[in-house]
């Protein structure tokens, strides 16, 4: 039996409501996609399981599914992330929601299986929180799914051990695999959002600061992007020697962790490994440091262990815990390690969700009319729905890429002199 | 008489106070100061009436000149900046405090008034709001001040007005003249904090995106510097035609207004003028247009055509306002054309109100101690305040400036071959 | 029967001499791979061809691969980019050469046909140039091949043309598709060094004026990048939809070569492909637009019709030739549209050619000691062969990546939450 | 008696002549100011001696000057940056020159000594080579002078060094002063062409390396902007503890020289003062270090000691020296340390030096045509004329700046609220 929605408090939605139609406003491709894909029916009265950043970006893109004809069910991917006025917009809106901000991990768990529960034929996932619970908790309901999209490395990598191990049963949608979204969303996106939260909670100035980026994959490298163009002082660490050489180049500082620790007055994470900051790291830390992740899980940092090291603890400032270590030093982590830019902010960029869901749209879309032609496993989204993407926002634009002439297109297969 | 201290709600006081304790944390130079020359006992029994964005920096140099034996009334520089929370926990500590977050006109004015009517010897001055307000309204306490500090380009150039109309009868240290404020707190500290809550309140995304600074002074430079240091690409508009010619060679688009009305997707002022963007720019501005000021006064839009203009107005996310043209374009404006950083954020930095804190703090003392020193009118700080300053905090960072050795001196000053 | 070396001027080798000691000196990785890999016997009496911008880094090469035992024939991949003086100096150590600086068509050909002649085993490639001729001119002797390294992308596309038709019947290490190689040699290495030679050939300023940059792959990224760097507007053109966002979202502006042609004062090709710059672009080109091209080959503008379209033709300064246009338009090609950096300089600094000489010293080397591992047609450079330069580089540096723990290690390949 | 020119070799006057045509074409502003204001007749006549860097540039406003009807004698400011084939063309013109390139200390004296025998009444000089010499030897001659122009920060403390010992008989406009001036040629025409040559002449990797910046003024901000834009990571060193924290906050490290010279791998002087880098640097740099120097004059090394703890000195490649020290460690000094750009390169970008030429034409004319406005000493170039040249430089490039409204101006200097 499917429950009624569950919000915290349906009096915020019309505030909620009002993020949604800021991100509405500024989602140009994603509104051309309804009006052009999305409203052909092939969605009407299939169910849809969505497991999200609870925010606006999110919602709209509910909003959109639901309006084409889906039976829509929101929940959060992460306890910190959901906002509750947005949850109250969508429930109003008759889209079903189960999600509040900060829940109990026993409500975080119970508010996924009740989304699984109302018997998905498509998933929208983040982090594979829906197909792995799905896999472990309810083989019953696997057959009834068609397919699912993902959105993050951190999921792909969930799936393709799900995969190799034979109980990945469907086709899943890597949507992160696209160029429009790990090239956009991870890298500037993430960049973006991280830098901006990190200051508005802290009100520190970046400029001539050492800021030790954890990694140097996309989200790292748009973490160090954006902080070295707030003039911060950037070291990398990071097990690829290529990469690590790449950040050289770039002109960052490259080192050991061990060292960074004693160096650093940020540090970020975006791993998606776990105890990237452990206790080694936080014996050597500054008076003072700043600990932030923008990896997608809190394990990035070993908090039970600076726990653990610490005197005290005590809220330093909004969003912000102080640790006391023996020696009076404090170490000060944003958002208990969670998500820096959705548990300490609004998140993403809208522009940057809006080619991200365009891709989720396309992909349920897509899955929803043409299912037959996928194998089950992880599969890339087509490149052309990719460039697809990438077409609609340059034009919304008014830019033309450039075009081929025969000439050209024979030149580059040819290899005589 | 002297009233009591006017705050919106005293229960705010611990969220004040844990906000001043962050900011004491991240300024050495001012506990430095505080320690080696506040502590002298000069402040001992002295009025001082300070007008300033009242949040937790200012707050803290309240703190640090209370606690150094001054009797101390605080009152607000702008409506949107005052923070109730640390106006509480001011008060709670038994410091003076006339404010409120955003109060009627009347109530503004009144405030400012009633700190004058504590009759100040000393004057801690923000857009000379203080100063221009005794001489107008308060003649028969002019005697009574020995001095004041003014902090912005706008309060020296009004300032400049009076002294030239003789109506200036103390000295007032010019501290925005001393190198470590305007080449810090104007350029670097309003441009970092300015596109943090440009961007912390609009959630949207920055790179690629057009900017249009208005003017290319120290706060322009600052706000230029930081949208291009998150990837926006940069136009400048500006009277001088040499700094014109230097926003080129930086790489910025330099262009007249009007077509840069055309072009801009952001608009940020920072000229200290008024109506700089005005009704012939209003009507060339795209849809979805985001206009933001970091200049002093609320002055630099002309709002009240805008209004006019516009068929309808609303909140569109908290901090902006949406207007709706005829033609069904949108305009946003934040925080009501008030200081941007101010109003609809944190202000400034900590580590840089720190240094204009370091310097306003010597300023005062040395008014204190050596008031006799003084001509009427306004006056640079000695330099070697200003040096002394930027000596303290290197050392907190531990490093050393380059020593000439005698010969190198001596070289400086010799002409022949 | 093999001929004796064809160089310029035997009387120039204490220049060349001069220049490869630089080089010598600036490639630890080189070196240290000629002590560990090379020294231990595997390249003893192999012959080989290379084919390369022969100036003193690639001399370098052909040195420790001499001095590993192996019998080297040198020649030009380039007319312009051969300096005599370096050829004169491996001449003189008893390496053969067949090179001249700026040879007519015909000699150009017959170096690399002497080359062939030699009876190569192993063959260093660039652009495909011996590979191709093999293939078409001397069938008779492609059994003697072993394998051969190819270094450009340009050369990668030509030799997959050659395997798809059949006629590739050894194996090539694709040099370009280490990441060690495209992603310092075509981006930092190109982009670095080209604008180097722009500037310093032409002694013009380029902070603030429109760079127009022909695609947006490695290296027309680098182009960008260093352009940037030094200030100046830049405006990417590229068919590739994402890519061209991509470019958009590093603060690039974009747009359709047509606009571009009009708004630009610098344009430099990068694309890989022909008459990327034509009549339509050179007709809306302004007064002193000044054109040089960074990609492979000299094809990417079309000189054929600028001469056809221009009243008079003079050289405007060294390796500067001036072309009027009929309406008094000047347009300025660098080199003659040759690579830039090659043909007006000295190619790609010496510590990104330490790596990608590394990664051909490595194939070599792989290919020599371990032919019958490969299959014919082409193959990746084993990823820990690419790893392995980077751990050298890494640790002249004094720099050890990160190492995963073995907890670390498992959470990456774990799905349960 | 007036001497013929003294040139190296006439014969090279096509090549001087081409260079100059360059720079005709690339000096829109000074063309614009001979045809406007040269072109009045004051300057028929008039003896100009001119010192400078006898390059192109220098060698057009020669022209100019000639062209306008002055009776013009040019000699070297520098001995390696005069350009044989430049000088042959001006002698060809009817221009009389008194230089060559790398003259011996004689001759180089000798030829200032024989443009002062010309018995000048204006002179255009650089560094006060004309001035200081004119006192110390001719001072019969000094009453013939009207009046001169001086160019660099060097020069103006030199002459101030005079005019406080009363040996400045006549006015100097300091060019050098004016913000079309310090603020394009020290910092951004230094910069730009500084990193250029030092690329140029190295081919090595920007990217990564350590730049240590001595001075932070105008030309070391030029020169850490430009390094820092291809990639490296730029050290400041600088005895104005204000200066020094400006550049922490531009991202630059910030140290102490002694610490600097363990840890740089480019050193890059721009002091204006003798001995910034000297033994104690020498003996605690890394095998390899690169010293280039882009102060006026060749004394910020203390070559004569390097020379003296060097086992042996070798040209390592063109303009530059290797020295190798007692431990095997070798230290590459790049044009003898003395200036960078004009003495290993074609000097600053033509079109910085069309701003500062342009304000030389015009002090020089202005002299000329209103001697009698002036008292004896150092004199600020008008600000009208300042502004006049960078409002011709936007004309050229179609950009209007703003004007402010009646309103506006009104506002500015009014203070009642």
């Amino acid at each position: 039996m499917i429950k009624e929605s569950i919000v915290k408090d349906p009096s915020l939605a019309p505030e909620g409501q009002q993020k949604i139609e800021w991100a509405a406003q500024h989602s140009p491709v994603l509104n051309k996609i309804a009006r052009n894909q999305l409203a052909d029916g092939s969605l009407t009265g299939r169910k849809v399981a969505v497991t999200v950043h609870l925010e606006a970006k999110t919602a709209y893109l509910a909003v959109l599914l639901h309006e084409a004809g889906a039976e829509v069910t929101v929940t959060g991917s992460n306890p910190l992330s959901t906002q509750d006025s947005v949850c109250a917009a969508l429930a109003e809106r008759g889209i079903r929601v189960y999600a509040t901000h900060d829940p109990s991990d026993e409500d975080f768990e119970r508010y996924i299986h009740l989304a699984l529960e109302t018997e998905p034929d498509l998933l929208l996932d983040d982090g594979a929180e829906l197909t792995g619970r799905l896999a472990q908790s309810h083989p019953e309901l696997i057959d009834k799914v068609v397919g699912a999209t993902e959105t993050t490395t951190t999921g792909i990598l969930k799936l393709r051990a799900m995969s190799d191990e034979g109980v990945l049963p469907f086709p899943v949608l890597g949507i992160n695999e696209a160029r429009m979204k790990h090239l956009f969303d991870n890298r500037y996106g993430t960049g973006h959002s991280s830098i901006v939260s990190l200051l508005a909670n802290t009100n520190l100035f970046l400029s001539g600061q050492r800021v030790v980026v954890m990694g140097f994959g996309w989200v790292s490298r748009g973490l160090a992007k954006y902080a070295a163009g707030f003039g911060a002082r950037v070291i990398v660490c990071e097990p690829d020697p290529v990469k690590l050489l790449e950040a050289h180049s770039e002109g960052y500082e490259v080192m050991n962790s061990i060292e960074a620790a004693e160096a650093g007055d940020f540090f970020l994470t975006g791993t998606g490994n776990m105890k990237v900051l452990r206790r080694e790291h936080f014996e050597r830390m500054k008076d003072g440091a700043v600990l932030a992740n923008a990896g997608h899980y809190d394990h990035e940092f070993d908090l039970a262990t600076l726990k653990e090291m610490s005197v005290s603890e005590r809220e330093a400032r909004k969003h912000i815990t102080e640790y006391e270590m023996p020696n009076g030093r404090r170490i000060h982590v944003i958002a208990r390690g969670r998500l820096l830019n959705s548990g300490a902010g609004d998140g993403h960029p809208v522009e940057i969700m809006d080619l991200t869901f365009a891709l989720h749209a396309l992909g349920i879309h897509y899955l929803a009319s043409r299912a037959s032609d996928f194998e089950p496993g992880i599969q890339a989204l087509p490149e052309d729905l990719d460039q697809e993407v990438a077409r609609i926002k340059l034009r919304t634009m008014g830019v033309e890429p450039e075009e081929l002439t025969d000439e050209q297109m024979a030149y580059q297969t040819s290899w005589r002199s």
